[in-house]
């Protein structure tokens, strides 16, 4: 990498799978920057101490924040929101560049425009993670090769492409967004089959199936269901329609499937799934 | 492998991804049988034989079944339950064991019981596949590990021994079973997934989303959309009643949650997800 490194210090605010595991890419990029950590958690930071994704992890968020020129705020969404307006409070890191790394980009760009940071805020949501959570899941690789969303005012250019540059450095890939796409897009490709996995998980359940009754396939569809409700909370306050929607029509197919089996309406279910086959072939 | 060989000449009728691989997989066992292959697709037979999955693949069944001792037929359902009919009715094969590996057990266990050959009939059900499909999907590894149902009655004793040997051979891991709960269980960790899926593919689409905008949770949650309808058919003409209640329970919760979502009950939905969460840990 030729490249001069985008940032020098930065306070990796969430130190949990996410938070985690980007303290740890940071670590690994060609002009490794120092990098701070703060948890509300004192095992977590002591776990990212301890492993050495981080030089430092006070238990004063303050602390962390000084000098920093790069916040990274990787907490459930709600709590994210807060910390931008008591980042933007912070003398110490008044200049800094501002990024979260929440699953919604409209909530965390709103609190952003409210706390009068708008100009270096940098929204960024990494098309990776895991159902698994806290800072013993987290990995150094968990963001190479994958798409990172980047989601910023047009006079926060300058923050965004270094922030782009910093993920680049990883080995993921940033993608200039909008907020509005970006948040319809997870609220269909992310959260409609964690809360598909949900109801289908609640189901087993009901009829005495455990995990280890699984097949390869039925453990996939149920792998998100020991997501991390804390983390998933703060994403479905503000429910995409297009979300409740997509959940409606869901129901109804499944609905649907179960009055075409009991009538031995073959034929219909076999027209669903050569529709969703040639969806897949696409 | 000190054992001797459970079978001297296997006779594989059906060279998809299921029988293609059980084909693949005798020619890697400590004492391979000499094995023929049958399809109806002139192509899986050319497929096998070139690939050495097979040593002959003749257009006539009743050629591949001549002198077999294991006749293993690997084709969708209903086809199963036909040629165990005419198996049965081959003089050339009057006392091989009859082995199927379709994803039903009791609808072939009734179909040998007419047929008259109970005493020898054993039903097997690899916890394994593919939702692709087509011999050039076939892997000789594809059983490896994997657990390997087994429904025979008390009469096939011996068949079933030697069945059982047989898939020990390739690395399986064969557990007796009965019709009645196996296929109960399938309906609800094989079927039911393989519904949800197509059923969260639809509504994506429907959505104008394409596979490629998902990211490793929604790859996950949609790769059996791909599965084969021709194979799931057969599985579906008697579908378990368990099988429809589950599907109209996924269905009410994805309702449920539809409805939580925009009323705002988000503690509702934290609720479902503890609960998956817990079932998960379990």
């Amino acid at each position: 990498m030729s490249e001069a490194a985008p940032f020098q210090r930065v306070a990796v605010v969430g130190l949990g799978v996410m938070g985690g595991s980007f303290a740890r890419a940071l670590t690994g990029t060609a002009a490794a920057p120092e990098v701070r950590g703060w948890s509300h958690d004192a095992d977590e930071r002591r776990a990212a101490l301890y492993a050495g994704a981080v030089m430092a992890a006070p238990e004063d968020l303050k602390e962390a924040l000084q000098e920093a020129d790069l916040v990274a705020i990787a907490t459930p969404l709600q709590a994210a929101c807060r910390l931008i307006a008591d980042i933007a409070a912070d003398t110490l890191a008044r200049d800094a560049t501002i990024m979260d790394i929440s699953g919604l980009k409209a909530p965390v760009a709103r609190a952003a425009a409210k706390a009068g940071v708008a100009s270096r805020f940098v929204g960024a949501h990494p098309m990776a993670g895991s159902e698994a959570s806290g800072f013993p899941a987290s990995r150094p690789d968990l963001f190479e090769g994958a798409i990172v969303w980047i989601v910023a005012e047009p006079d926060a250019g300058a923050h965004s492409e270094k922030v782009e540059a910093l993920w680049r450095s990883m080995g993921a890939r940033p993608v200039r967004t909008s907020a509005q796409a970006h948040d319809r897009l997870m609220s269909l490709v992310s959260h409609l089959p964690q809360l598909a996995a949900n109801g289908l998980a609640a189901a087993l359940d009901d009829e005495g199936i455990v995990p280890g009754d699984l097949g390869p396939g039925g453990r996939d569809m149920t792998r998100l269901a020991a997501s991390n409700p804390e983390m998933w909370a703060g994403l479905f306050e503000d429910a995409h329609p297009d979300l409740v929607r997509a959940l409606r029509n869901t129901a109804e197919t499944l609905q649907n499937a179960a009055d075409e089996l009991e009538r031995g309406d073959v034929e219909a279910i076999v027209a669903l799934m050569n529709r969703t086959r040639s969806w897949s072939d696409a």
